[in-house]
């Protein structure tokens, strides 16, 4: 019965796919505007070309490791698992490269269409970040699915062949797409940041020129860097999210003995990204009207449906009544927990969006405390940071409580699923920021008319509201379903409980709470060695190009593209190694209590981490654009240079190092289950 | 047998008041300088003891609420439990003001002496130091052995009487000392920070006044605010560290069954007192010596005594070998245990040294930073101060699992009291920066000759260094008693296991891990809020007094005393009450096992941001410091200003919130296990 759900799913995931691919013709077909317009964006396109090629370089040594590990060491249905691995790895590399290729060819073209008017520029960048969104959540469940029915109609279909053959081996595509959001956010995250504060520093404060200045030799990189870091990484990060989501409550529902309960999150994901594709078809706009609106209308549109009707889909698919241990849960509760991980979705992103907005009061307070200088901005930031996370810990509290009441374990990973549903709009709206941003760019560089600019602003600033609700989104799912696999997790090695007050667990709770600390520190040295490296290079085009500074002469845009991939590709390096080694290391040392105590220690600092870093990111940037709207002196006042310092500040904060935490907590979650065959022998 | 050792024990007890007494008769013995000196220090004492009388009004009125409170509720033993608690809190207070009297006393006093030599300058100094030091000390083991002893004689001495009637009434002792120790340290710490902060702000960067200066209206609140945060608020934070691990202990040593295991911790730590007593009377150094040198001879001295001879008394009180729950182990353990602590403790200090000092690369590479702007600066500073999580953790945990290894629960709270053994030596030291840098102040202030303020000035550096390695004794003691505390509570509420799996339990983590970061932003807001007043003031004073600026006329430093002391009291009491709050209404609401949960994830949280925000605020004072030595374009070039906000940002960091996170992890353990008759019934 469930099969032809299955197939159905499939379809679900080949759809996505295809519109993907019409949107991309579509996208083609579009004016690509004058020659300049068409060489920077040729400029941009080489750029992020070449970072993903070196980056999928350095990729692939370390997957062939891993496979080997995985096919060596995992004895038996290893081999598999290291297969699963494989494609999971493949297919969200696949997905960021589309998307990007996408992105690259949306910019430009985007630029020229907002010369035309707002509703059809709306619709080039729209479409082009819904062929990210589209082809994210079809490869993820397109591949998942896939392999899911071929390991059933190999291994079957009962229970205890699911729980102890078919899902742990699955899990390794999992592990693939988590391996490679990890590379893809931390190697796109200190690159874009590192080009973005090399451009800042040099040209805005040192050369006293605008930003994207055609004069700045790292301005095609700053925009590169939009394209590699919040399009390719971000896509690959919540195909990540969303494949991790499916994969946790896949295992609980196996707990649960009732195979149709491992087969429904598949089918609900599917279902997700039906009513994502019907979300895309939605954003538009008559000319004159409001983007905002649009926006909306898409994601609280495909929200509300997602919600009705996957009510007849539980009740249709998952038994009357389902028992995980020794107590006994109704179908109801399924889709209560969905319902309740969608709302809470939502509140996390409306709760980001207050301490972040420049219309609300802690947004503002901080630009108040610029006019006293750079330090009270710092601080008023840490302390609006801080406080920002007590909102959404709470809510989130309540979630797992609430969806545990409503259906035991196995509702906290519906609730993460419910969260990611509507991944496929929510990315689409995340990616189009990045598009309308490198637009606004172009149009920068080329120098076309006042009004385009004026047009593409508008575009970029309606997507940073939607994209702060994207960001509550990826953390509270990154909690919720990084919980969800830590309990498959202690499933698979059979503990009973995994005892807090136990030395070993308590000390791999503290070495796990330190660990997100670690590597936020590596990732924003990182940043900072880079835009170190990017400012030497620029003050040395600035030296050494004459006639540069006049505009009588072409920067070396190459160069700088160079310098931001090899620091960046460089420096992901330690921390991807360190976040997949810990797991196996602590938990052949240490053993599987302590590797349990770990995994609970990283999420915890790392979801506090990231809403801190996020949230404090996101509030000095608004700030920043507070006074530039002219409150406090405007630009150019003293209370602006300290809020420029401030977004300076929050930048490798909320681009970088915060959005790496999410996946960090579920990487090793991931890995940790993955390798649990290993550590019961 | 063991009632001669106890009898001992208050004998230390009072050797050390005595001890503290005699100092004190001594420091007034000394001359107290010009008219001016007088004048300025009586300006100081009569802030600072305003300001203690006001907060011990806030104090009582709260004690009062308490009291009542645990006399009612906790039937029965609950008012034995109250007058615990008052007597805890009373002594509390009472060290905090006798040390305070003592460095206020000091510190003009030093200025004077500086004039006659560096050797002489120590003595006074590290004398009004020692008192604070042996108060704490003496008042803190006085109280606790003598209730220990009454209650014993009341009760009985057997194993379970002890562990189910002695020590929960005894712990109202630590909750004292606790509750009074938070309102001192984040009361005084908001103080301190505000007055400098003010001072600074308008002081230094709008007025172009140097520090110290006369002039400035703020400056005498700053040097009150070294007095009422770093000495009375530390005093009364390490009584409540010191008094707590040994409760802590004394809660494991019931668990075992040993009578012996629950007085051993009260006669270590009697020893710790009179070893530390020898250890300030070899803190000398003849004319030219090296006054470092004299302070490390009196810590390191007293830890290596120290350990050399508790090892007979822990052969000589405790049982040969000794049970927790099915494992048996030596009373060897348990001196592997305490020597384990205290060289731990010590390494944490050496670590936090490393990341702080201005010799070292991570302090250098931030002044390095400030060379390309305040941006820079703080990037570096958060990533120095996240790195120097890693070392530490690592080191706890390793302790942990060693001292487990030795004595069970029993070692890891054992190894907290080794960490403590030496406070009153390392509690000296620490007191006597502050009296230090007071006497640096009053040298400027009163205008005395340069080589008086060199001689300061060295004494304050030497201090620094060894306040660091205090620092790190703080909060890895605060770490293992948090845990033991918590293991305690455990066993008395009587759950078997606290299953981290269950969502009870992970709420509670999560929960818990978010308050240190509420309570920092409460913290460093509340430094923020009355810095703004504190600037409001001093600008005012500059406009209104008329002459002020040319040194004709005097500032009202009343008022700018009073106008911090009102903010901090303010400031202080949601945070405390918020503290004190949790734990009952999440026992009651949620359960024990959300409660333990709680306990847990405060824990984590706070220990990492204790580490983080303390050694970045370390770094980046130092980071100033270094560039003012002339690096980097020395003092007034733009890395110096970019230094000095990173400064300032550290400052609420390293001073305010940072140390209070030691307190917040150990008050609500300690409430807990105080109210956990309450909700087990």
């Amino acid at each position: 019965m469930d099969s032809l759900y299955l197939y159905l799913t499939v379809g679900a995931g080949a759809a996505a796919l295809v519109v993907a691919f019409l949107k991309i013709i579509w996208i083609n077909r579009q004016e690509p505007g004058g020659d300049r317009q068409r060489e920077i964006g040729k400029f941009i396109r080489q750029g992020a070309m070449a970072f993903l090629v070196r980056e999928y370089k350095v990729l692939i040594i370390f997957l062939v490791c891993v496979t080997t590990l995985l096919a060596v060491l995992n004895r038996g249905s290893g081999k598999l698992a290291a297969a699963s691995f494989v494609v999971g790895a493949a297919f969200s590399a696949l997905a960021g490269l589309i998307g990007m290729r996408a992105a690259t060819a949306a910019n430009h073209r985007t630029a020229h269409a907002a010369g035309r008017g707002l509703s059809y520029a709306l619709r080039v960048a729209f479409n082009g970040g819904s062929v990210t969104g589209l082809s994210v959540v079809g490869l993820g469940i397109l591949g998942l699915t896939g392999l899911f029915i071929v390991y059933r109609t190999v291994f079957g279909t009962s229970a205890d062949v699911l729980q102890e053959t078919v899902i742990p081996i699955l899990s390794g595509y999992s592990l693939g797409a988590s391996s490679v959001a990890l590379f893809a956010r931390v190697g796109g995250g200190i690159f874009t940041k590192a080009a973005d504060v090399g451009a800042d520093l040099v040209g805005k404060v040192e050369a006293g020129i605008p930003e994207d200045d055609p004069r700045n030799p790292a301005t095609i990189a700053d925009n590169v860097g939009d394209n590699v870091g919040d399009v390719a990484g971000l896509g690959s990060d919540l195909c990540e999210s969303y494949v991790a989501a499916v994969i946790g409550a896949m295992v609980l529902g196996a707990a649960t003995r009732t195979p149709a309960l491992v087969s429904l999150p598949l089918v609900l994901a599917g279902f997700g990204v039906l009513v994502s594709i019907v979300g895309t078809l939605f954003v538009r706009t008559r000319e004159g009207g409001n983007p905002q609106a649009a926006l909306n209308l898409g994601t609280m549109g495909a929200a509300v449906v997602m919600i009705l009707l996957s009510y007849p889909i539980v009740r249709f698919l998952a038994p009357r009544s389902f028992s995980h241990g020794s107590a006994t849960y109704g179908s109801d509760g399924i889709f209560y927990s969905l319902a309740a991980g969608l709302v809470g979705g939502i509140l996390i992103g409306v709760f980001a969006e207050y301490y972040t907005s420049n219309r609300r009061k802690p947004t503002k307070r901080i630009a108040k405390a610029s006019s006293t200088g750079a330090a009270t901005n710092i601080i008023t930031g840490v302390e609006v940071g801080m406080q920002s996370t007590a909102l959404p810990v709470i809510l989130l509290v309540a979630l797992i409580l609430l969806s545990h009441l409503f259906a035991g374990l196995y509702g906290i990973s519906i609730a993460a699923l419910g969260m990611l549903a509507t991944t496929g709009i929510q990315l689409a709206v995340d990616a189009y920021g990045p598009i309308a941003d490198n637009a606004g760019g172009i149009a920068e560089m080329t120098r076309m008319e006042h009004s385009v600019r004026e047009i593409t602003d508008r575009l970029d600033s309606v997507g940073n509201t939607t994209a702060a609700i994207g960001k509550g989104f990826a953390i509270g799912s990154a909690a919720l379903t990084a919980l969800a696999l830590f309990v498959a997790f202690k499933e698979t090695v059979g503990l009973e409980t995994i005892d807090v007050t136990s030395p070993t667990v308590i000390t791999g709770i503290i070495f796990g709470g330190m660990l997100p600390y670690l590597f936020s520190s590596l990732i924003i040295g990182a940043v900072g060695h880079s835009a170190f490296d990017m400012i030497g290079e620029v003050r040395r085009q600035f030296l050494e190009i004459p006639g540069l500074l006049e505009g009588k002469a072409d920067p070396d845009y190459v160069k700088c593209v160079d310098i931001a991939t090899r620091s960046a590709i460089r420096s992901m390096i330690v921390p991807g190694i360190l976040a997949i080694l810990v797991p196996p290391v602590v938990g052949l040392l240490g053993g599987v209590e302590m590797l349990g105590g770990v995994l609970v220690g990283t999420t915890i600092s790392g979801v506090m981490l990231a809403l801190f870093m996020g949230n404090s990111g996101g509030a000095w940037d608004n700030a920043k654009k507070h006074i530039e709207e002219g409150y406090f002196g405007g630009k150019g006042s003293l209370a602006h240079k300290a809020a420029v310092i401030g977004d300076t500040v929050g930048d490798p904060f909320k681009d970088t190092a915060g959005p790496s935490m999410d996946i960090i907590i579920k990487l090793m979650s991931v890995v940790s289950l993955v390798i649990a065959p290993l550590l019961i022998r």
